[in-house]
């Protein structure tokens, strides 16, 4: 049973005075007559998000970045943020860094840490995130429609292929360059959500979501749970030439953490998206369309391409 | 270094947004003319403030109730919690159990809950909750004045009783009755935050602070953390006759998760707020002053009484 499912079994009460309550990036609750606060959880735990040697300061930027990544797939700017902290015992020196990694990236996207409490327990990063949204320009898993486009930001994959990296065949790796592989795992300890970029195109998106559990996992979300499907075109997906070259197309497409945004959209926004990826030059594309059949169909060179799992489930 | 010294070492980080940043029971952020959203969170880890062997329903409405307990304490309406658990694996029927106290606990005090999450780990429940407060009655710690009156809610003991009674020795707890047993036990595992009263005496108090880790480390932060210091009269701290008979005063003053509130208030209420305790049926006392000098005294029988620990600590 997977997250959803578990949240969706047990904890899915039903919600009069909040504006949206669980099964998207964030929830919506009022907060003036133009602007609904979104608000999101994250947590990190041992041994199953990080490890005792993780590097405490870009443990601080990844617990915080990955709760700024929903309020960006809600359309919203993230502004407060709230840390529970369950530590085994006080480690100035791990505290020192994690603290200035959490404090270097709220810098970077601009957010207050309010509220804090640490705990005696294993080890455990909790936040809470808390971002303005305009109502009118909110993006909901639920407003995708039949035959919009499909949309990623940037290059997907770099976070999977730094965790799963010695589970890579020898011939394989030989083939990673040493920039790559740098990028790699840049990618998986410092994610940096397309806030910027969303914020710009808001107004073009119809639906979005984070790609935290990887696109193919993720684009069930908004797809078959609003009872769509989609057409994907893995030859239009951004990655790097390694995975293609290697056919490591799996890889991409199931693996984890990227914290990019996939998004749909009219056609008649096509050429208004691209324009705004060339304008701050981010790399981004089109990869498939919002089908009326209820499944995903990939495609890699006009074939069907098949995949073997769906993606990262925390609960097997 | 407690929780406190912890928080102010490391995330205390300058807010210029919000309205009131680390510190109180609650953060404040804008939210209309007339009112703030109070947010807050709280972390229960197994082994520290539950074990494996807790009934999953009262866990359920513990972990609910600690966080309406800081909205109260603010002088607010609890509205809205999001949940993040981790589980090493789903099981049904402790799950089912959970989410059934936790639905009860939402009941009672009309809270939604508006997010979810789930994540294999070391068995940990965080709750964020988020209440509405009106701006001109928010109770701030750092709004308590000198001489103002100190009171508390209810009668307090009860949970730390039921903690450490496997450490109390035999001549005293055979004077435990079966009554006393049983009320020490649903205190503990169901906490009632006085929402309620403290809606109504909202107007009377000018500081509040909610009793997590016992009432004499809580009445350090709205007096010593003031610059202030407090005279506390022993015997007038609403308490079971077993804690008199048996000389138990220091499980009173040092034992934490009452979840009673301590609030100050000037001379001037005195008679309102009693009036309040008794048209609600309610248990309360005024227990002291606030005093100019830097020091907590406590007073039994008129002589002075000194602790010999200053209250439960996260960090030892």
């Amino acid at each position: 049973m997977n997250e959803f499912d578990l949240i969706n079994k047990y904890f899915n009460f039903p919600t009069v005075y909040a504006d949206l309550g669980i099964g998207d990036d964030a929830a919506l609750i009022s907060k003036n007559k133009n602007e609904f606060y979104a608000i999101s959880v994250d947590t990190l735990n041992l041994n199953h998000h990080f490890t005792n040697t993780s590097d405490p300061f870009y443990l601080g930027w990844k617990s915080l970045a990955v709760n700024i990544s929903d309020i960006v797939a809600m359309g919203g700017i993230p502004r407060y943020a709230l840390l529970s902290l369950s530590i085994v015992k006080p480690d100035a020196s791990w505290l020192s860094k994690f603290a200035k990694g959490l404090r270097a990236c709220a810098k970077k996207y601009n957010v207050e840490l309010i509220g804090g409490d640490t705990n005696k327990g294993s080890p455990s990063i909790s936040i809470t995130i808390i971002g303005d949204v305009l109502k009118k320009s909110v993006l909901r898993r639920d407003k995708v429609q039949v035959n919009d486009e499909i949309w990623l930001t940037n290059e997907i994959g770099y976070a999977a292929l730094h965790f799963h990296y010695n589970k890579i065949p020898q011939k394989n790796r030989q083939a990673i360059s040493s920039y790559l592989k740098k990028s790699a795992h840049e990618n998986f300890i410092k994610p940096m959500p397309p806030l910027n970029f969303i914020q710009k195109a808001k107004n073009f998106i119809n639906g979005a979501i984070d790609l935290s559990d990887g696109l193919a996992g993720d684009l069930k979300h908004i797809s078959l749970k609003n009872g769509f499907g989609a057409e994907i075109y893995i030859d239009k997906i951004p990655m790097h030439k390694w995975f293609r070259e290697n056919n490591f197309y799996e890889l991409v497409l199931t693996g984890g953490e990227d914290y990019q945004i996939l998004f749909t959209s009219h056609k008649k926004n096509h050429n208004k998206i691209n324009n705004l990826l060339k304008k701050l030059s981010m790399t981004g594309a089109m990869i498939g369309y919002v089908s009326n059949k209820k499944r995903i169909q990939y495609k890699l060179h006009g074939q069907p391409f098949h995949l073997s799992k769906d993606g990262f489930r925390h609960f097997g």
